[in-house]
């Protein structure tokens, strides 16, 4: 008998209440009983989004929000910029060319992050930019880029900012309307503890001036629908209801504990976790790392792919390897959800006890005996 | 206490253990373990598709897979014929023109099922047509088409057949491969007994052509993506690790008994259904009726609107009513997937007491004695 324990940055680990609230009967989502659980879910989802604005949710996977983000706010040939570190600002790119947007790329060095003042001297070089796309926690480099300066250098000109808070939500401190955060998009199955299966998309008066005018095709990520269904807390299609069910869940249980409280739940697991790595000789990825995800980099000798496979197939502890380019070269423990200091501890210990057999000297408990000295 | 009955087109009731199963431990989806889950549901869907050509999954209700027919297939301005005889016929148009395909209507009365002669004049008046768009059952109306005899006509042609197999599949006789059928949509909350959140779209190798030459913008929803992947048993996006866990037990069951007599199944309720209504002096509304749901008149002087919500807030059964300009016009029940006889003659009972409190003479049991005696 082996535990699996889930420490990937998305999908994460489910609560049970909220697995056996999924398994609840399925009722029609055209009545007034389900229009009440959308009703509230609806103003539990500005909460925990910590906005005023209108959280439509999407039957998609964060990318389809993503898609939702670019084909109704742009227009033929309009010009996006596109924070581009990793392999989700590099998917915001591939989006808008796709859709035949110009997109102007703010290149960033995968394991940095962006920097305000460059994003600044693009919105200036390049007249009539419509949109800034951003992550906020990059998954695949563990960075959390500085969307408080970001936003306060795009809300000064006429674009709007979009930021890719799939799996930053809830882990990383992230104050969209007081920042001035026009679209936020995220997904269900990384800090909302749910399956994957649910899209997010929450949008300013000022991005929605942008939907009235984009001339892009669509029709399933169609906003102007879904937000006139969402006035009326229903979709535009048959929404996945036992997810919605989970999701009302997921909220109550976010909003108990408080949203600043999960944040900084977050920030200390993945504080311990950099501690504790440090503590075994090993160095960090990322220049501005993320509460999300804590990307390590692979010790010179050790087999970064064979790291990743003993973790899960003998120690059941399912972390991610590098993606792209990092392939083999970094190694990624998630903070992300539902996850506790204890999980923290045993993904650490798994580390030491591979990074041995791998032929990677660390004295056994070095690395736990930091994180329990973090957490005594 | 009351029960609740869901009897409506989708969603539909999903059995216990599938409930059961979809709440088990959520596994990273990039792994060999959950590979083998979707290669094992891979190829179970190819049996009860019916067909030896892929299946894809995707997170979306079957809308998005709708769409995923449309932006694949054409590119701008090309021509396309869409049989519209209800709501979901007219999606297809509406998909199509909103990225700018050329479409040709094939308007069918509301409650008809479509001419394949008309098709097949349509289709020799307007050379180039790409493809041809048809519901099997369109559920607004309770039709069942003549798909048989629509893929003769089209596939002598050029074009490719798409058919909206979303509340038809495994409640109406069906069979792509042998009849000539080239893309077939569908969703996971009808037939299928799952949760609303799945898309599904099987291709053959004429329509793999079309996709290799479309130009219409896509990224979500890009089969070429799709199809590589699904080669290797994985998904471009995160796939619903849930849905598919749920999706494998319910692929079990349905080839446990066997496709076809799954059909007869709907098939039995569906006659004794129309049977009942009949007997009850009510009339029906479609002029081929689908095994997955009877639409029927409501009787001169009753308020449709209260005969459904009466059903459902009062008896505890979820039926539907009518769309569009049937609004208050008809109502439908559904032999969708996980109901079986006695969910059949609650539904009948339930209009017989309903209809009595709304004014319409009938005798108690009427319905449910046809019913009894076609059963027994």
């Amino acid at each position: 008998m082996r535990k699996y324990r889930l420490m990937s940055p998305g999908p994460t680990p489910v609560p049970e209440k909220v697995l056996l609230k999924m398994a609840d009967t399925i009722i029609h989502h055209r009545t007034p009983q389900f229009q009440a659980v959308l009703k509230d879910v609806n103003a539990k989802l500005k909460k925990v989004f910590q906005t005023e604005n209108p959280v439509l949710i999407f039957s998609s996977s964060g990318t389809g929000a993503m898609e939702a983000s670019v084909v109704n706010l742009l227009s033929k040939g309009d010009k996006a910029i596109v924070i581009n570190g990793g392999k989700f600002g590099e998917r915001f790119g591939e989006i808008g060319r796709a859709y035949g947007a110009e997109v102007i790329d703010c290149d960033v060095t995968w394991g940095n992050a962006a920097d305000p003042a460059v994003v600044e001297k693009l919105l200036k070089d390049s007249p009539g930019v419509k949109a800034v796309y951003s992550t906020l926690c990059e998954t695949s480099t563990g960075v959390v880029n500085d969307i408080k300066a970001i936003a306060k250098v795009v809300s000064a000109t006429d674009a709007v900012l979009v930021v890719d808070a799939v799996s930053g939500l809830t882990a990383d401190e992230f104050k969209p309307d007081e920042w001035g955060v026009d679209v936020v998009v995220s997904g269900s199955q990384k800090g909302l503890m749910l399956p994957p299966g649910l899209g997010f998309l929450s949008i300013s008066g000022k991005a929605q001036k942008l939907v009235e005018g984009s001339d892009l095709p669509k029709y399933y990520f169609d906003l102007k629908a879904a937000l006139k269904a969402h006035a009326k807390d229903d979709t535009p299609w048959t929404p996945g209801v036992s997810l919605i069910n989970g999701l009302d869940t997921v909220l109550d249980i976010l909003l108990a504990e408080g949203i600043d409280e999960v944040v900084q739940r977050h920030a200390r697991l993945a504080n311990v976790t950099r501690e504790a790595v440090k503590a075994m000789g090993l160095e960090l990825f990322s220049e501005r790392p993320s509460n999300a995800v804590t990307a390590v980099k692979v010790p010179e000798g050790v087999d970064g792919a064979a790291l990743v496979k003993k973790m899960r197939d003998e120690q059941g502890v399912t972390i991610a390897g590098g993606q792209a380019a990092l392939k083999g070269k970094i190694f990624r423990i998630a903070h992300l959800g539902y996850m506790d200091e204890y999980d923290t501890i045993s993904a650490i210990a798994g580390v030491e006890i591979v990074l041995n057999q791998l032929g990677f000297d660390v004295e056994f408990g070095k690395g736990v005996g930091k994180a329990e000295e973090l957490l005594g």
